[in-house]
């Protein structure tokens, strides 16, 4: 099982992580946390690295839903989508929750991890089509 | 395989929260984010919410050594501890990365997610040391 859905895109970083905030909206995401790797390492280990930043998408209801089911779900969330500089392009990649969260045993979780993972393989879709693509992996 | 490490504590929220970034620290991990769930809950969607606040725990060397063996590992980062209030205490839960991870093939990432495991589960430990515990689940 894949613990991704990703596309690359052929637009500069910052208007990648708009594309994805405005396509997590549309899927009813709010962007809850974002951490700037690039920044981050060199602050903390003095290492250069890539422009690399983790977005924590949060979908309040679904959240409340699956902490309702499972209350130690918050461990796994929010969902992080990463945009990450490449060579050839800007990756975008959001996680799999069905992945993540296989460990769970717990059925009416499950199913609602299915439901995210859904709409987050939309947002990368609808990134895809909307801006000009290295690779839709 | 537990998803997670907790402990239940008979401290007040907010000195669990401290508890956590002091224990976190003593193991090479610092707090690169802060979600509060409850005041997120409230603010989103009218819904009352007892307290949970999700820390992303991030150990810069290990974090950067995870990313180079797999770069949309980012997607799984950082590695959350939660704070819960709960009727009896306060509980603190860490989550498992062999569990989160366990659906990426990559052998050397699969170390390096148990090396952090290691750590986290110390850092539940020595939690539960320090103050007075309801429960070591």
């Amino acid at each position: 099982m894949p613990y991704y859905f990703s596309t690359k895109l052929k637009i500069g970083f910052d208007e990648a992580i708009e594309q994805v905030q405005d396509a997590l909206k549309k899927e009813g995401f709010g962007v809850i946390s974002e951490i700037d790797l690039q920044q981050a390492f060199k602050d903390k280990i003095g290492v250069d690295f890539r422009r690399y930043t983790i977005l924590g998408a949060c979908n309040p209801a679904l959240a409340h839903q699956a902490l309702t089911l499972e209350d130690k779900v918050g461990t796994m969330l929010p969902c992080n989508v990463i945009v990450q500089e490449l060579e050839d392009g800007v990756e975008v990649a959001a996680v799999n929750p069905i992945a993540s969260m296989q460990a769970i045993s717990n059925e009416q979780l499950a199913q609602k991890a299915e439901e995210v993972a859904i709409r987050l393989e939309r947002v990368i879709h609808n990134i895809s089509a909307a801006a000009p693509v290295v690779a839709h992996l």
